[in-house]
């Protein structure tokens, strides 16, 4: 049998699995704080480490691993395996595919992080067996990716899948991106606990204060979740706005691009129903009935392994594309 | 050398040609009015008649021609060969592709008539060669397709490429098919003809009254796209603003599916540069650099053929998919 290493490097957590070439959910899953800080050599070291440390426990020989495959944040680019910019970790024009390899006796794959978790839901996920996926990663930011016929799109110049900078209102709030209007302005994690703190300084009547010992700065979206869970109204009303919103972006992909499934991942779907009811009632108003009827919307199965599953099945895709570092 | 028979079934406009398999522009093409008020019939009785005429004048044999492609509006089932429902034409299940292979004696595919006109645009018009090409047809509605790796992409249930119908205004104007914000509220055709006749009525000075002799029911956004190229300020404000509103839908498209090429086709083309220049600038705000500068934005150049040389071109992706009445 022959497996893959799938690799998810986050912004706060560096996760290592083994994957089967023929699929399957990670096994030997490693986990540890992402030391970027400390030197991208740190963390491929750390990377390497803990390939070697999965397939010992997994009793998996070296010959038996085809390859890694690398999920990253930032810009990067998959012909050379450079990543150009990774704010969260300090990164610019980071060789990763190249230190990687010098560290790891099998060919290397790079692609985005966000495309990476989107590809783990529609391998081995909620999307399984789907002929199109578009997938939404709703998180501190708002990313997406687009499967169709099996084969992740990544646009002519790796950037497609940037749902969360769409535009759904020309003269809306601001975005941290310097556009107006942009879907992430609205139902991202930090948009949608901004959003809270904002109403609870204004006086509105809330248990969210309590949920944070009177510390507004400590209101999150997971914050804002659970109060909507336990029945406060309000926050129940900033997740229906938030939800609203998601569903005009989801309507639109609808409308554009007709996918069979959309899958919803990241912390937003910690809401659960208090979300998607009302989301899912927002495209029925906004899509078309044939392309809304013919479309499921579910949030992830695979949760915390979607990444290293994700990046693992890409490997594959970009050995089939001549983009891995032999 | 083989041809294939390329059938535009417009609103008003019935056009019949033919096109090389191996590609290039229609030739002996045929129009004449569109004559569905006298049913469907009639109207492929008019078809067959229009293919055997442009096959005479061009001294094609009929064992030359391997099929005929039809672009006709409304959704229809490519499966099937039912238009399901065309308001202009005022049909309702119709079996247009059956009823035409009882007339025609080659086999004969069926696509929405957008599709054919963004395909053709591909195939032989500004997005020859492209990798990837989102086509938008901007007249009395808005429609879109996608083209990736040489496909036009139909989506799960042949309801793709609905650009007109995604929001980019949460709040904002009533469009027609009853939603708020659709792009095609904005930029239509009729959406701009009805700003401009707004504007007039409130008594913005304007040469437009002058040019419909002061019947202001006349002003239509053709009116309006000749005012503003001849010099009026108000009409070049009221193209401004459709062309940013488009600029914000094709930024959309590149952020989500990063093409090689936007190419913009129908009456809205007219416009030249009134359009063109606001409408990029548009995109260079809202589109990330590395996506916006890998696309073209650019007019078609079959114009009046496109939905045929389309049609034609569309026969062939159906006919490899199976879809083609035999």
């Amino acid at each position: 049998m022959s497996w893959i290493v799938g690799v998810d490097i986050g912004g706060t957590n560096l996760a290592v699995g083994l994957v089967p070439e023929t699929g399957g959910d990670a096994v030997a899953l490693r986990n540890r704080a992402t030391r970027a800080e400390r030197g991208v050599e740190v963390v491929v070291d750390d990377i390497a480490r803990m390939a070697r440390s999965a397939m010992e426990s997994a009793g998996i020989a070296e010959t038996d691993v085809i390859g890694m495959g690398v999920g990253s944040p930032g810009p990067l680019d998959r012909a050379t395996g450079v990543v150009s910019e990774s704010p969260n970790l300090g990164w610019r024009d980071v060789p990763l595919r190249q230190l990687l390899r010098a560290r790891f006796d099998a060919p290397v794959a790079l692609d985005n992080d966000a495309n990476c978790a989107v590809y783990g839901e529609w391998w081995q996920g909620a999307g399984r067996g789907s002929a199109s996926m578009f997938g939404l990663t709703v998180g501190t930011g708002i990313g997406g990716g687009w499967i169709s016929d099996g084969v992740l799109q990544h646009g002519v110049s790796d950037a497609a899948g940037e749902i969360g900078h769409t535009t759904v209102a020309i003269d809306g709030r601001l975005c941290a991106c310097g556009n107006y209007g942009c879907l992430e302005a609205y139902a991202s994690g930090p948009s949608i606990a901004r959003r809270a703190r904002q109403g609870v300084e204004a006086g509105t009547d809330s248990a969210l204060l309590d949920l944070v010992d009177g510390e507004l700065d400590r209101i999150t979206a997971v914050t804002v979740f659970e109060a909507a869970v336990s029945g406060d109204a309000f926050a129940d009303r900033v997740v229906n706005e938030a939800a609203r919103t998601l569903g005009v972006g989801v309507a639109n992909i609808i409308n554009l691009l007709n996918p069979e499934i959309v899958v919803l991942m990241g912390g937003v779907t910690r809401a659960g129903d208090h979300l998607l009811q009302p989301l899912r009632a927002e495209v029925r108003t906004r899509a078309f009935r044939v392309a809304a009827e013919a479309c499921r919307i579910v949030p992830g199965t695979l949760v915390e392994t979607a990444g290293v599953v994700g990046a693992a099945g890409l490997f594959l895709q970009a050995r089939r594309a001549g983009l891995v570092a032999t």
